[in-house]
Parts: C-alpha cells; sequence; structure tokens
C-alpha cells in the first residue's frame, strides 16, 4: 500500500509507524525518532531523518538493531519468521535458489562472519548479483570491527531506502534505479542494425545464467532497457548478439563460417543506480564496445 | 624420413613408390602414374601430378580408391588397420578422445553417409575442429551423389598435399599452414600492452577447450603465433584478455568490480592455410577488434 | 503569414491562391488546379496535387512554367524581379555572397546551361552548400535534355515543398528538416566529455567556413543540435573537437605537443532531410567516428 | 667522409680531430678532451665522452662556446660563415625558405633571446618542423637563465649526436632516427586496404604542406615508411586517405556525395626518435586510429 508524502507528513504516530515502521525491519524507534522531525519536504528527507536517528542512538541499541536483522540464507530465510520484505529481496539474487553445496558455503560464511563480528551479515541483496554477495563476504569478512559495523549500517540504509522508495511517493524521491541499455550500430552499411537478437547473460562463477532475450527495433536499440526501474545488481554479465545471423540474413559476404557469429561483450556493474548504456558497432569483420551514456 | 625433391627426381620407380606411396593411402598406382611424368620442379608441380592421375582414372577405380579409406571415428580407427599417417591426423581434431555419446553420434553419421553414397565419410581432419567435421558431416549428408563424389576427392587432395609437405621437402612446396596472432594495444597510455595474459579456446558445442596460454610481450605480441607451422583447424575460437588484471597492476580506476575484466572475443576461422590477426585495442572503459592484417 | 490547412481548406479561390500561390512561382494556374481538388486532409496531400497539376499540364506550358524561373545568380537576382522567395532561398548558400570570379563562373555556366536547354538552372539551393551548387551545374550540364526537364522539375518541387510548409502549418506536414548532432565520449574514463570545445565548417573548394561553434554540455552533447530545423544543405563539412585542451584541462598526458590536439572529422552530407549523428570516441592517443543514430 | 670507430681509435690527435672536431663547431678543445679518453667500445660512449668534456669545462670556457654558435636565421647563416653542418641542419626544417615577415620575426626572436641571455638561440633545428622551433622561441625566452644554458648545452648535444652518427660508424650507434608509419584496414571487407591514396602534410601555421604523396600496397602498408633514416621534427601532421575514391572503385554505396571521402588524421610528433604508426581503421561510414606500434 503506497502512501504520498503529503499524507504521510499528516500522520500521527500509529499511522506513521504502520507505512514506514517496517522500512526499519523490528525497529519501531526509529519510524518515532523520525516522526518528530517531520514533516518533511522530500522522501529523500525523510530517510535522511530516520538514518540520522539510527546514526544518533547509543551504540548498544544500534548493535541491538543490526542483530535483530535475520540471517541472510540462514534459519530464519527458512522458518518464515522474516517480514515479508526481506524475504522478497532475498529472492531477487538467486538466493532462495541454492543448491545444497551453495547452501552450505553461505550459511558457513555467515557463521565464520558472525563469530567474528557479533552480528548477522546484512547487505542490500537487490544490489548485488549471487556471485556479488559471495565476493563481499569474502572482503568485509577480512574487515576489522568497527569498519565492518559502519559497512553493515550502510547497507541497511541502502536496504532501507529502497523500501521507503516502495511505500512512499512524493517529492525528491531517492534514486534507486538503475538503467542497462544497448544499441547496435551495423557500420558495414551506416544504419542501426534492425532485428538483431541480443540475449543478456548474468556470470555466476563459471555458468552464465539468461535474464534478458530481445531483438533491436529500427534504431538498433530495444524496445524496454535490459534493466530498469530497480538497482542494477552488481556483478558480471555478457551481452551477446546475432552478429551472424544479421548479416548472412542480408547476404553478405563474411566467411564460412562467418569470421564473426555470436559476439559477446563481457562486462561489469559496479553503481547499482548508474545508467550503463553498452552499444555495439559492428561489421562482418570487426566490431567494438564501449561505456556509453 | 623426409626426402628432397632433388633425390626424389632421381630415384627408380620402387624407391620413388616407398616415399610418396603412402601419400595417397593404398593406391601405389597414383605412385606409378607419377613416376612417369617426372622430373618435377615443385613439390606442387608433383603433387598436380598425383592428383592428375586420380583424375584420369576410370571413375571404377577412383569409387575403389574412395571406399579403400578408413572410416572416421569406426572400426578401422580402433582395429589399427589405417597407415600411421591417417592415425595421426585423426588425433589432431580430438577425435580419439570422444565420449560415448559423441562416438555413437560420430558413428551413427557415418553409417548414414555410408548408406547414402556408398563411401566412407573423408574429410582432412587436420583442417577442421572436432566441432566443424561435426557440422561438414551435416552439410555433405544432404549432397546429390557426384557433388558428393567430388567433395570426397578434394578432401584427399588436402590430406595428401599435408602428407606430401611432411614428406618431401624442395622448391614450390605447396601452402599448407596458416597462423593466428594478436597484438594489445593500450590506447588509455598509447603504447602495446605488456604481460597481459592471453588465453586461446577452441568452442565445440557449449564447451571452449583451453588451447594455448601465453603473455603478451613488450611489443604487445605473443612471442610465438598462437597457432603456426600447421593448417588453422576451420572452427570457433576465442580469445580472452585479462584487461582487468592489466589496469589493476597499473592502479587506473575503472570501477569495482572493473567494467572490463576478462575480455573474450569470439571468432571463426573459415582459411586454414590464411593469417588470422586478431588485435585488441582497448582501454579500461572500452575495446575494439578486427581482422587484421 | 502562416494559415492552417483547415483554414485553407475552408477558403474560396482567390483567398486560396493568395495563401499558396507565390508557392509555384508566377503560375496561379497551378493554385487553381490544386484548389479544385481540396479539401485536403494532410500538407502533403496538398503539395501533391500541387505537383500533379504541373505533371498534367501540356509540355508547352510546363516549359513556360519552368522558363518563368528567375536566374540562378544571374540578372534577376540582381534586377529584383524575382519573389520574396526566391531572393531569401538565394542567401542561404551563400550565392549573394559570390566574389566577382565565382559571380563569372556561375554566370559562365547558367549562360552554357539556358544555351543547351532552353530554360534556367533551378536548383533548391536550401538544400545544397555553395561547394555542392557548383557540382550540380557541372553534372546536370551532360545530362540529355529530358533527362534535364524531370530534374528540373524536381527542384521545383523541392522548392515549393518547402515554401508550402513555410506557409501552411496543419496534419501531415512534409519532411523538409533534417538533423545534424556530435556527441563526444571520453574513452579514457569511461564518460561523456563536458566542456570540450566544438566548430563545424562548411567546405568550399579548399576553404573551410565555420558556421557553428559550441560546447559540449554535461552528457557530451550539445545543447542544440549543429543543425537543425531546415534542410541540410547537400555538401563537404568538418567538425573540429578541442581534444588537446579537454586532456590539458585534466592533467592527463598525451606528449608534448600532445599526440591530439584539434581533431577534424570531415564527412559529407547528402540527404537534407536525414539525421546525421557523427560522434567522437577518444582518448589523447586514438579516437573513432561513425554514421551514428 | 665516413669513419669507421675502429680506425678513429687508431688515429693520433691530429687525424682524430679532423673527425670529430666539426662535430663540436668552432671547439676543437673537446675533441682533444676526448681523444684522452679513447678507445672507445661504441659511438655512444665516444659522444658521452665529448658532452662529459663539455660539461667539464669552466663555465666561462662552456659559455664561449655556447656564444660562438651561429645565430639562428640570422646574418651568420647568410655570409656563409658557418660549418657546412650548420647550413645543411638550418635547411630541414625550412628555415631557408623563409617570408620576408617570418624572417623579421625570427629575426627580432632572436635578438630577444640574445639581450634577455647573452648567447645566441641554438636548436637542433633537424628535430623540429618550422612550427615547432616558433613554439621552442617563445617557451625558451620565458626560462630562467640557468635553465636556458642547461636547455642550449642539451641542444647542442643533440646537435652534435646527430654529426656523430654522420662522421662515424661503428658498434652501439646513437638512436638518432625515427619512424612514421601507417596502414590502412577495410573493415568493410576484413582486408587490407591495397592502392588507397595517401599524402602526408606537415602543419605550419594555418598552412599545410605536403612531404610525402603514396599508395598503399596489397598489404595495406606503404612500402616505404613515410618517414625514416632521420630525426622525426617535432611538430603537427595532418595524413589524408582516399577513403572515398577506394570505394567507388570497388562500387560500394556510400551516399551521393559520399559520406567519407578524404580523411584527414592529425596527429603531432613530440618524440623525434620514437616510432609513430597511426594506422587507419575504415568503412564507408566509420573510421578510427590510434598510436599504434
Amino acid at each position: 500500500m503506497v502512501v504520498s508524502l503529503s499524507d504521510l507528513n499528516g500522520m500521527a504516530l500509529p499511522a506513521f509507524e504502520a507505512v514506514v515502521g517496517p522500512t526499519f525491519e523490528l525497529a519501531p524507534w526509529v519510524a518515532a525518532a523520525a516522526h518528530a522531525k517531520g514533516p518533511f519536504a522530500t522522501v529523500t528527507a525523510l530517510h535522511a531523518a530516520m538514518m540520522e536517528a539510527v546514526r544518533a542512538a547509543p551504540h548498544e541499541t544500534q548493535l541491538g538493531f543490526v542483530r535483530n536483522h535475520p540471517d541472510l540464507a540462514g534459519k530464519a530465510a527458512r522458518a518464515g519468521d522474516i517480514t515479508v520484505e526481506s524475504r522478497h529481496e532475498q529472492a531477487s539474487a538467486g538466493l532462495d535458489a541454492l543448491s545444497d553445496e551453495e547452501f552450505r558455503l553461505f550459511h558457513s560464511l555467515n557463521d565464520a562472519y558472525k563469530a567474528k563480528f557479533g552480528f548477522p551479515f546484512i547487505i542490500c541483496v537487490r544490489r548485488h548479483t549471487r556471485d556479488s554477495i559471495l565476493r563481499q563476504f569474502e572482503r568485509r569478512l577480512k574487515h576489522e570491527q568497527d569498519v565492518e559495523f559502519t559497512t553493515a549500517l550502510q547497507e541497511i540504509f541502502y536496504i532501507t531506502r529502497l523500501r521507503l522508495a516502495d511505500a512512499v511517493i512524493g517529492d525528491g524521491m531517492p534514486k534507486v534505479t538503475g538503467r542497462l541499455s544497448t544499441h547496435v550500430l551495423d557500420t558495414h552499411v551506416g544504419r542501426p542494425a534492425a532485428g538483431m537478437g541480443v540475449e543478456l547473460y548474468e556470470l555466476a562463477g563459471d555458468g552464465a545464467y539468461r535474464i534478458a532475450r530481445t531483438v533491436t527495433n529500427a534504431d538498433g536499440r530495444t524496445d524496454a532497457p535490459l534493466i530498469a526501474g530497480k538497482p542494477l545488481p552488481i556483478g558480471r554479465y555478457e551481452l551477446r548478439f546475432a552478429v551472424g545471423d544479421h548479416y548472412r540474413n542480408r547476404a553478405v559476404e563474411g566467411g564460412d563460417p562467418p569470421f564473426l557469429d555470436i559476439v559477446p561483450l563481457r562486462f561489469s556493474i559496479a553503481e547499482p543506480e548508474g545508467h550503463y548504456h553498452v552499444p555495439l558497432l559492428c561489421t562482418p569483420w570487426s566490431y567494438s564496445t564501449y561505456r556509453g551514456s
């Protein structure tokens, strides 16, 4: 149930808490502290007030708050004792489809993490691929205690920013979405390449999982961005273009088998809220790509 | 045992036949016919004379000659009743390492082929990857009888040209080798990329088999060509460049994870005796490739 | 004075003629013939009706109509006895600023043309640079009489299409404008190049005349297209980018003097109603361009 | 008259001085000091000994030595009272073909320079274009006295290194030559572009002076480097490629007029002893270049 910022600004504490409380999981005091600072001119300002409430809390309160977060891929995720928002987010990186071996790996990393830091591993899974979560686990396990505590809070702020953007609509929305787009230019004829098959894969370990499949339109673009309307999960990707078919259909000589058939462009996304434009310029004998805009 | 063309030109028939006879498998009459046309100014002329002997023979003789060739991947390859030259060549495309399923597929294609045409499937395996052999099987099964008979003879001529180039040294050697090379230019600094890891994979089905692993030298090239001194097997390949490590080692900002890490260039080779130069021009944010020279 | 198509559709002949008559210079019968075919659903349909009136006229009428057109760069242009529309159009390609020598050349070509064909040289000057007009003169002087007569009519149709688009507003406007744009991507840092100086030159003979001067914005584009809202004059152009200054301002090493300083992109426009996107991808050591979209 | 290093090593002082004396203009003491340090294993070591003799001299001696150098573009160049080596070198940058205005500019810069520093402006003209000499004049006029004195000595060392490399042949020759080359790859067909016209211009002020004109060979290269066997003069250059003709001759559609006709690549040379490879990759609709190797 989405609420407008102006309606929210007019609410008494109980109603306010019902809306924004679930944002900061199991910590109703955050909503209460924020309510005292309203009304808010922007949704971003509301989120800033909620973050400020966490930052201003005594360390013991912060620690309790962090400890209250569910284990990623852990027992809590199975037992159903987490908020609906948590459940939804964990699905997006494929953590709900772990193999037994992966499940054990995640679990064991999580145990090592909790043993070292005394709180569960928290990460905004909507901003990461499965691969990236594993990398972050390994990297953050090496942190000092205070660095990691700050990192955990930052991840909570990413999570809550997304939740708030889902829950409240109004002026000054925080930037929580990114965009991945492509464009194919056929420099053999100096025109956009229309009707070329394009696939997007998320790379995980040695595997590649197709997450989009489309065809270029008359302008050489895809009708919709490859990813949009949500954070771009940090991770490795591969675009695959059916360049060989494109020229075969136009009876352009390119060798038998053609010098270029499926052209893969492999790249990583590091900024979930950024715009990644990854175009292809091609002839039957050459191609180039770049991070565009 | 390699013989010089001038020595060969001076030989009586029995010695001559001992040298060039195995070239045209189980067909001593080809060597005899060629001997009558000597001496030869070039090795290419010697091979032309041997091909002419085959072309001039009555169809029944030609057919018997073709039928005498061993089954590819078939019983003959297991039983050891083929010439040493055949055995060596079949190994080069990995046909000696077929899985049981692949073995059955090849065998069944071979049976269908023999049933349709009345002679075994002949292909110069040193000029093809395993993938390409399968493609040729499927394509040639659709041929008319006379087209396919000509194709089979042409493949025998490819095979014998290679054998002759192995057996005789002299003027006018036939062109039987190709070359695959690369070059990495770091256009971020306008210099060759030195010390960059490069791997070459042969693609087969959905798999990729690494066939070379090297590092660029100070000129951005590899010390030796990636493939040289033999035909380039027709097929699909992928070069992989460690672009991410290159820039990480030079502390050049490229994102975390880096926008470009392993850069794959996927291409096909169609001319076994050609020169394929497949360079990479890169920055941390862009790359291009082309069939060069 | 611009009139709407619906108003025009409701007009009696005299008012109708006052609006669209000047479109087909000194030939009121064209407007009259078109009026009889109205009302028109689109401005394009109105123009088609006017062209049809010309095509349906007896050859002698057509010839008189063509002969009534003013001499390009000739006496008529000086004496002021042409319509206001003609005068305006001839200015746009710089024909009003010819040197004495150029004036004589144009005049002599025009005389040769009239001597051969019996009517003045007609060209839609808004669709051509000065250079292109000269080229067309030379090319069309070699035409056969009937081919050239058709060409002259076609040019009149280009002229009148532009005039009609200026005079009448409504549904289904004819496409009479093109667009030239650019974009600079700095692949050294994987971002648009902001604040880079860009100049556009029209090339004429051995000279270059600057027709635009601007700076890229934060997205690497120019705030306005380099040419828009009118036909792109057919001819040769050069874009010049201040790449050296861009990297000097960012303290990026590029040599002394820098390997790339002013980067010129020289290209021609052949389709006045087309979209030409001519981007630059650059590092201090490399650049590329292409006809984009 | 070229002498071998081994012959030179065996010479008594008078003969030795006759060979290498003119290298350090009007300073026979340099040759004498070097002779005492012989024999030399390499020509580079000989030059190092001569430079060392200059560096070890008292400042007054150095100053006298520097002052003895002829005025660039000044009276000495007209009166014939300089060594043959000086005369030859000044010709190479076109200083012997100055217009009256340019002559006055050079003369006035030279006067300002002498007034400030007390010695003539010395520059190794074989390492600079006319444009670059003017730039150096302006830049060096701003130097502090001691910085400029060191710069003047460095220029003398460049001059003498070139003279020595002309006068003595032997092991360990100093690197005094550079190379400028190009290569055209037609990525429309994936092959080198053969028979394409290429011109090289030296840019000076707003003008362009053609210094080479050639045609690509079957490998897309020029039979000889564009510049080789001498230092590459520091300065601005433009390569021009007849891309339009190339595709017109092959009946490849590229627009009328063609989108690309003459393609200019404008670049600077900063390292006279370096290798500049400036290739062109092109289709009728795109091109790219880079500093290659």
